[in-house]
């Protein structure tokens, strides 16, 4: 009776905190929609269209905007800033720590997509050095947290040097407690992290995969959620990355393949309402 | 009884005016539809896909075309040349500067946005160095054109010090005068003026600047509506803000948030016949 | 009645043939589902977003990377390389040959799209530069490779220069001859050669060239095909041609413009299957 009567109250207490996380959700869409954060973009070229797009629907304004010597004036005037390297060059590597590097010291939240960290030395190192410019929150795959974790820790040998177990949720922690940084990893499930907590985003649906530069978008989204809540990154976070799965869910209903289903996430994000973000979400702590 | 005589005379002129800009428009995009001019774009990254196949749906030909070492033997092949400064880079900027006054040089339309103008002083300058490279038309939101208009009479302390109630027609009848191009002021209601007669355009729906690129590409429209009226560029400016609006506003009829509104735009622009365009345009002299 | 006798036999030839084709085409998708072939895109940012979302729709895995600092760690692990000019410039010519002359050391397959070859002495030869290091495929317009052809023989003097009767056809075939490479023609009919051997693939609708980066996005295809049968790229390159004209074609059914079409497109590429392949695809050997 007891054991019952504990998973009673432990059933009853994740549905409590589950609901408190989805109104927590709303609240911050709802803060983009009003403020309409100024997010600057420093991403690639295969992402502008549907970042700026993902950024417009749910109210907040993106500015791509890179150049080295735009940044002393314009990072001061923005919410967040955003940095992607999907198709990095060392040109635009080095706005990148800049524009980085300005938003730490005016106290301005940056969200970071380490897009295929490591595929190559080149980008792997950019990532690192980003890193240590302290970004507010990383959002990336599996192994792209993997691959930033292992060499976060010293070990740049690759892949087979490390134990293979260490999966992308301990890689995640690791690389939160290394970094400072709030972490993301997106997959099946999504999970957030700082480090000790771990929260789970349990929305979204698997054809998003098929289509270019969502999880560039998803990141994009995070920022500007950061931007209206920058002392709880870990909720804004959790709350983009649910979000933007609920509007995949919605979107997938009509959708006869990947490039009807990425109009329909776009719309459905532009008409997300209360109803259906209490109704779909599903967040809830891990540990 | 005379007040309402000349009343019902002055809406009957109003009506012919109206119904003249109308067929205007009609010729002019029957014209685009002929000749198919070849529009080199020198454009920003989020937009070049948009603008590309806004242009393709009126039977414009647009080459992405901003390689230095290309623009002697390119530009003169052209129609005319668009110019967009939104993701600006001082390589992006040396070819902007050589292929306007190229374009100049052989009489060429050179069509010029500029984006975003008053976000930095590097960008400020950018646009005002092309400005005195005589653009034949430049299209920009309110506050683009207050900026470059308060900057172009010298002054570059920024918004405070210049009086508030300055607004956008004024700003833009001052640039034209002060630079000796049409200008277009897209908002509420698009506005294009050569420095003397005031032409308002009052096609469009709101959704419009949900979708990213949509200022980017009815400018690149201007750019293929002057390419083959380059005697009338204040008839041919209206007319592109026009036909752009109503196909906007046919698109908005299904449309069901900005994703799928952006599909149904270039749809009804490619489909827009002249019973469409004689019922919808709404192009009047303001003055 | 020898003669109809004949024809019977050649017209039983013939679909046998072409139902073999079909057979091909369908199993060279299948094979793109099953392994997806990770592609490295050296391309234009116009036709980024599309080329990246028309090979995720058929399974294969795209890479936009450029940086000449990532290609000696990344290049060896691709399935083909693909490389297009559209945005061409000098910084992206470089990373464009040394990714080449990799993929070759390596054995792997790369594929070339000379997008508007002829219009710029700089464009023209840097193609040729390109052409010497030995392309699986190159894919191009008629004039696109009437220009090749002719310039590949030692004639840069122009059009004017070479006999008007010379077509695409036999400019593809000069053009293979020359380079080795097995050259594909699209238009109105596409063609593909190895120089002796020539296969026509007769699938598409007319509206998919008001589509911006359709082009493009058909050469990412073919990289994709060739990635998984390299030793047939004749073949693949025809079935790659077939398969996105017949996505074109069930795409055009609800399709009220070029943007519906595309999403379209896209939709049905992704949701081909083996029936529709059989029934639809149209390859036959023209000599």
């Amino acid at each position: 009776m007891e054991k019952t009567e504990q998973n009673q109250e432990k059933n009853y207490n994740q549905q409590t905190q589950s609901q408190e996380w989805s109104e927590k959700t709303n609240d911050i869409l709802s803060k983009v929609r009003q403020k309409t954060p100024l997010i600057q973009c420093i991403t690639n070229y295969v992402s502008m269209d549907l970042a700026a797009n993902t950024l417009l629907a749910v109210g907040a304004s993106p500015a791509m905007l890179h150049a080295l010597e735009e940044i002393p004036d314009f990072t001061p005037q923005i919410d967040a800033l955003y940095i992607n390297v999907g198709t990095l060059s060392s040109t635009v590597l080095q706005a990148m720590k800049v524009a980085a590097e300005l938003a730490v010291d005016l106290g301005k939240p940056w969200i970071f997509d380490p897009v295929a960290a490591g595929c190559s030395g080149f980008r792997l190192r950019a990532c690192l050095d980003l890193l240590l410019l302290k970004p507010t929150v990383v959002r990336g795959n599996g192994s792209e947290i993997i691959a930033l974790s292992r060499a976060s820790l010293g070990d740049t040998k690759g892949a087979d040097s490390v134990h293979e177990s260490m999966d992308a949720i301990e890689a995640a922690k690791s690389l939160a407690q290394a970094t400072g940084a709030i972490v993301a990893v997106t997959g099946a499930v999504d999970i957030v992290t700082d480090g000790k907590q771990v929260i789970g985003a349990n929305n979204g649906v698997q054809m998003m995969q098929k289509i270019t530069a969502t999880g560039c978008s998803v990141t994009a989204l995070i920022a500007a959620f950061v931007a209206v809540d920058p002392t709880h990154p870990i909720e804004a976070a959790a709350a983009a990355l649910s979000v933007f799965g609920i509007a995949g869910e919605l979107g997938m209903k009509d959708a006869k393949g990947p490039a009807s289903l990425r109009v329909n996430l776009i719309d459905s994000l532009h008409g997300l309402d209360q109803v259906s973000i209490l109704q779909h979400a599903k967040i809830t702590p891990l540990s």
